[in-house]
């Protein structure tokens, strides 16, 4: 059996992934499509708007047979670790096609990219840390470093966000020496950060992330630009738990977090660097929403989406410690099961005895160093909600075997 | 002027404490009476009912002259720390008499009992350990070795919790070579734990609260025990902020400190001792409500008491590396004021050209050891207002100034 796996947030699901998922299957032909799925918190610094279980019935209903988590350390991290642990996963599964969506849309692009900078790593990053030097962010070092070495009319342009984690997809297959294939889909309509809705029925989850957090909260008016099931599931989220999830609901715990912290103690935080963490302190006890928090500490040189990130390690508690081995070989050592179709259980049926790290239907009793830090995930995610519901979410997380569709049908097993 | 000290927590003020500040000043005849009172947490481990402003409100119309706060370091901590830091604060004052009440009544008892035990301190801690290795707690075992050694007929008879504080008080005027004069007051009626209302007009602050936190948390049907200000300012406090404080509001948080926390970091708090915090770890997940969590964790070695002050040390994030140089020299380093009459403002006049240590009106800027744990702990009581009712409280936290009493036409100035 041929499965093709795709990397993904589905926060929520929408047309774009609908169209990226149609596009992967009509291109690679294969017998079993693999989303790698972000959990609670997202890449960009943010919880989930909903669960995880609720994205992956979304996802099963819009056509993926078989629903991994990628874990925390890697799904809250910068491309690079982002990228390594999602293709490890890819591998471990021996799933054969990796697709991915971009701006730039032609595969061997970011293959010759790949060589061009395994030759000029160097002066790449001596050229990076000039531009650091000068104030810039990280992101905007490295892609003017890039600029000024290669030339965008041969090689990929990495100052575009999909751009940017495709080209880390092709690294890490050439790191990891992976027998992954990659493949390419160019991304077309909505940009990655458009706020505003540009088009009839594609949009970017972050306007629709937009408009499900404004005051009037309804899900009619962008029910355009997601499928229908996905409006179902976010319909019924909202009426089940009364919110969906973002950094205000967090709030409360972040100031306390912060409020109860020594400097010292934050400086161990995973991304507290450069004494930055004395900003948040100087800043915090006048913060009436994490919105107004977050527009006193920005700065030139973090970008809104690193000091996201930041507080969201330190939200979790996740210190520097906790990553340093991790970071070092930063490749999944579970595959954490969500969601299969019938299709996505033969699938596995079919690769599992070849399958060399453990396979988690249900959570309860697993432990290492990667899962401590998706259980600290977990637990912060659901802190938000009232007892007892906490405590029955909180156990659901762990007991919850995966959840079974039928693609024939349509229905849950 | 001749001041004389009473050592507090007021939650709430009630006519026990009223007849024994009667009393105080029938026996002492001071011209000044002053309240060393906790602030956000308290002796036995739980938040303040109400805030150290509404408890300062219910001194000053009760008749005391001066409020005062005991930092954290000592009014979460076990009698004998608790005492130093009272003491402390009383001689840098230049109070005179410090008047508590006791079980026994007779201060001779206690000055013998200082005495006695200072002789036989090293049979007394032999005994004490001996115990502790049976399994009792900490209090009992103490208790058990001073009944087997002390006649109860010459000494006081330290199983009574209002002897213990009484005897800590004499022994550290004692160990501080504080020229204080120490007097007590017999306590009537009411015992310190009574959960249930026993004489017509004075019940302990236990069933008080009780009364309070019940479903109809009718203020009426326990005000026969409270003076009238007590009374208002209960009333006051509630319609304001629509809450009592008690643990069950805390335990969301505290659910996720403990749950965000590793074992080793939770070994660095203070008063986790012999792995205990690996009991609380077991426990949380499943405890729905603090009463919960409480009762899973209890054992016949670890009092309530002493769970529950471990939980406010989590709670405020307090480690044993902070507490470690306080409780080498346990000892008040500045006078927080909350409240004074005009008679505790003359008094104050007249005696602060010889305090030795910072008199602080408003803590806007002030910072040591100590005052960094009644920053954690004013930022933790709050925590559970909503935005931006906790940025604004924990403003006035540092910037009110002490609240100014005028006793003779019972107005706030």
């Amino acid at each position: 059996m041929k499965a093709v796996g795709v990397i993904v947030e589905y926060n929520p699901f929408h047309n774009g992934h609908k169209y990226h998922l149609d596009e992967t299957k009509r291109k690679t032909n294969p017998d079993c499509t693999i989303a790698v799925m972000s959990g609670n918190f997202l890449q960009r610094g943010e919880p989930a708007l909903v669960s995880k279980w609720a994205r992956t019935k979304m996802a099963l209903e819009a056509g993926i047979d078989l629903v991994i988590e990628l874990p925390y350390a890697f799904a809250t991290q910068k491309a690079e670790n982002f990228a390594n642990g999602a293709i490890s996963l890819l591998s471990a599964l021996h799933c054969e096609e990796v697709c991915f969506g971009s701006e730039n849309g032609t595969i061997d692009d970011f293959t010759s990219t790949v060589s061009f900078m395994k030759k000029n790593q160097q002066a790449y990053d001596h050229t990076t840390r000039q531009y650091l030097k000068e104030g810039y962010s990280y992101p905007k070092s490295a892609s003017l470093a890039y600029s000024s070495l290669a030339n965008h009319d041969t090689y990929v342009d990495l100052s575009k966000p999909n751009n940017i984690l495709g080209y880390h997809y092709v690294k890490a297959i050439h790191d990891q020496k992976s027998s992954l294939k990659a493949e390419t889909i160019m991304r077309t309509s909505a940009g990655y950060h458009d706020e505003r809705f540009s088009h009839e029925s594609i949009a970017s989850a972050t306007s629709i992330r937009k408009a499900l957090f404004s005051a009037e909260r309804d899900i009619k008016e962008i029910q355009n630009y997601l499928p229908q099931s996905t409006t179902k599931w976010l319909s019924a989220y909202f009426e089940e738990y009364k919110l969906f999830h973002r950094w205000e609901e967090y709030f409360t715990l972040l100031k306390y977090k912060l409020l109860t912290s020594s400097p010292s103690e934050l400086a161990n935080i995973y991304e507290a660097e450069e004494g930055i963490e004395n900003r948040l302190l100087a800043f915090i006890s006048e913060s009436t929403s994490f919105q107004d928090f977050m527009e006193k500490i920005k700065t030139k040189r973090y970008t809104w989406t690193r000091l996201q990130r930041l507080c969201v390690h330190i939200l979790t508690n996740t210190t520097k410690d906790q990553l340093k081995k991790i970071n070092e070989n930063p490749v999944a050592t579970y595959i954490r099961l969500l969601g299969m179709s019938q299709k996505g259980q033969r699938f596995l049926n079919h690769v599992k005895k070849d399958v060399e790290i453990p396979i988690l239907s249900k959570a309860t009793g697993f432990s290492d160093d990667l899962f401590t830090l998706d259980q600290k995930a977990a637990q912060t995610y659901l802190a938000i909600f009232p007892e007892p519901l906490r405590t029955q979410l909180l156990r659901q997380e762990y007991a919850k075997p995966p959840i079974r569709f039928n693609e024939e049908q349509q229905i849950y097993l």
